[in-house]
């Protein structure tokens, strides 16, 4: 515990926040910041949520414990609706409370004895989970970004000169690979060929790859995969974690699954699904059936199909403001399309948490600066597109008027 | 991973339920198994619930990420409900999914370094989760009750013979001791005597003491305490986990909760707390808000107060029941008084889960068998007061017909 850096990222913000608001409490502060969506949850998904929960008074409608893996039906909608046509039984799909606990528990579930690669920059859970687990040496400061990298951690450099994939014949072998697409907070979607090569490249090693599809409903376009078992093979080699934090707006409701492939191996031959199974029911109790009956409703029905989509689709065209103004002001800007995310160098040269600083005292607009998530991000901060659509244009009027 | 033995206990018990229905099927089988509520929530709850999702779906009422903790209100009504009185701090409460999943993100905050100490017969949780994190060595069968030891864990008897508290004269020191009142699946509640006894070994070993109150609520009297922090010198050197499931039927919504003081400090000075935060911020993304609406709605007023107690008075009215039942039979009867387990030893001499089967066979009564809890378990079955009031006084009738 003692090698973590400073606090998480998140809460460190919500800090910054607290403090400025306090320094000028009459500003009308904007997050672009913490990626928590804000926009209401379609009705559809909260009324089945209403009606199970009445239902819970009722002798008929009462249930305790569900499964510690979650219930049937949710699983079994999770493996016809986010993966059709690609082999995933429902008996696959572990429902949780989120992908951050997901992570948790996959960390737990390795131990302190394998060897992590991660993007870079990606979302810090992976690593910091990783620390607390042990897994990791000190961290030491980055001299060239000013970030701070744990020994013996690969860190895989993800950014413009490489086109935020890395050069995979010069990552170090490792037990794990933690690989987030569309990547959080580059906002970059691997291609099909991009997600080959890794997969590849994990088969050759005898490595896991855990991929994050958190943010897979934002993919546009279909040469980029949403699963990364659209790649032959990667049933071999790949756990996927998703949730219904991004895609529903689930962000409070905490909901969210981990597919194990039947044919994911350790070693010795025995099934991780065993082990993944043994941690699901000794660390955990299964998420809120409350929830569950929420995520059911996302997905039983293509009226709550559509509806999740449409939420999705408002925060993408937040996100296009957010680009178009970027690029109207010449700032080098990249992701947007494939996620709510914007990744942006404002001031080439300094390093972000002054910029994230400087935005925040100069705009009263909550941004997250890049070296949060790893050494690789210094330099850029990252641009949520959850918000109202008001305040997403308010956010860059002020921007436009900062920066022109 | 490797060194767990066999399945975790329910799991295992619901796959020979499973196997037993399916041998039987027109079998009316009645389960008094796995500590599983059965009887619907007060509608007070419910509707809180239900009227916090539907207004998820309106601008004024979606909320996001709530604060990783919970919610200050709710952490509030915890301090001031449950802990008259007792100098705990609303900061000192972190809302959580459940006990079950405290015990695993603690376990993870100690790490594999520490050595830990249980009750012998308790929850099979502390130990699983300790092993999971590499705390223990391998676990060999225990000649005298052929239930399994692990290597470096402190098996603290509790046993009619010692009236269900250690002589802890001869208990060995650890780090930590996980300490579960009423007692799952004795149903001891130690005395504030006892509890003295506890906190002062405690502080002379510089050791943290878990204490699990989960079914605090069943506690009959004033002479035995609902918490540790009833006994002086506590803050210093505890930490209590609780949890709404068995309290307000929430087994499946999935709500608890741990203090952790803050005068409790490592040997180096710092704070427990600080670092059980960064856990709780880095491994978890809080407890459903939707459940955290209900939890409120159980505490922030006297006819929610009522309404759940009163369900609790149900299930100890079924533990009376079931206690009367084998009094009856002459049996060997304990718990039941302040725990809605009764902890019965039916054949003198044979193995628990062998009488375990023969009541399953006999009788279509699910129990647990003792050895699941420890070694010190063997020769007990646990029978549990979760069910409805006809189907315990069914279940009764047949354990009366077979054992008579």
């Amino acid at each position: 515990m003692e090698k973590l850096q400073n606090g998480y990222l998140f809460p460190e913000i919500s800090m910054r926040r607290e403090a400025h608001e306090k320094k000028y409490p009459d500003a009308k502060v904007i997050s672009l910041g913490i990626g928590d969506t804000t926009q209401p949850i379609p009705s559809i998904v909260t009324s089945a949520m209403a009606e199970y929960s009445l239902a819970l008074s009722t002798p008929e409608g009462y249930q305790g414990y569900g499964p510690e893996q979650g219930q049937k039906s949710l699983r079994k909608a999770i493996a016809d609706v986010v993966y059709p046509n690609m082999g995933i039984r429902d008996t696959e799909v572990f429902i949780s409370d989120g992908a951050q606990c997901d992570i948790a528990r996959l960390q737990m579930m390795f131990g302190r004895d394998v060897t992590i690669a991660v993007q870079d920059p990606t979302f810090p859970g992976y690593v910091d989970n990783g620390v607390i687990m042990g897994q990791t040496g000190p961290a030491a400061v980055d001299e060239e970004s000013g970030g701070s990298r744990y020994a013996g951690i690969e860190y895989m450099r993800c950014a413009p000169e490489n086109a935020f994939f890395p050069d995979l014949s010069r990552v170090r072998r490792t037990d794990v690979i933690f690989f987030c697409s569309p990547n959080n907070p580059t906002g970059h979607a691997a291609s099909r060929d991009q997600l080959r090569q890794l997969v590849d490249f994990a088969r050759r090693n005898g490595s896991i790859v855990v991929f994050d599809s958190a943010y897979a409903s934002y993919v546009s376009g279909d040469d980029k995969p949403r699963s990364i078992y659209e790649v032959p093979g990667a049933r071999e080699v790949a756990i996927e974690i998703s949730s219904f934090s991004k895609f529903a707006g689930f962000t409070g409701v905490r909901l969210g699954w981990a597919v194990v492939p039947d044919e994911l191996l350790y070693a010795d031959g025995t099934r991780v699904a065993r082990d993944f199974d043994r941690v699901v029911t000794t660390c955990f109790n299964g998420a809120s059936s409350v929830a569950q009956a929420g995520g059911l409703a996302c997905l039983a029905t293509e009226e709550g199909r559509a509806a999740v989509a449409r939420v999705v689709a408002g925060y993408k065209e937040n996100a296009r403001v957010l680009v178009d103004t970027f690029q109207a002001l010449g700032k080098e800007v990249y992701g947007g399309d494939d996620s709510p995310y914007v990744w942006v160098r404002l001031f080439p040269g300094r390093r972000s948490w002054d910029v994230f600083a400087e935005i925040l005292e100069k705009t009263h607009v909550i941004t997250v600066p890049g070296s949060g998530f790893g050494p690789g991000g210094e330099g850029f901060v990252r641009v949520s597109a959850f918000n109202s659509r008001d305040r997403v244009v308010e956010a860059c009027a002020r921007l436009t008027s900062f920066l022109a």
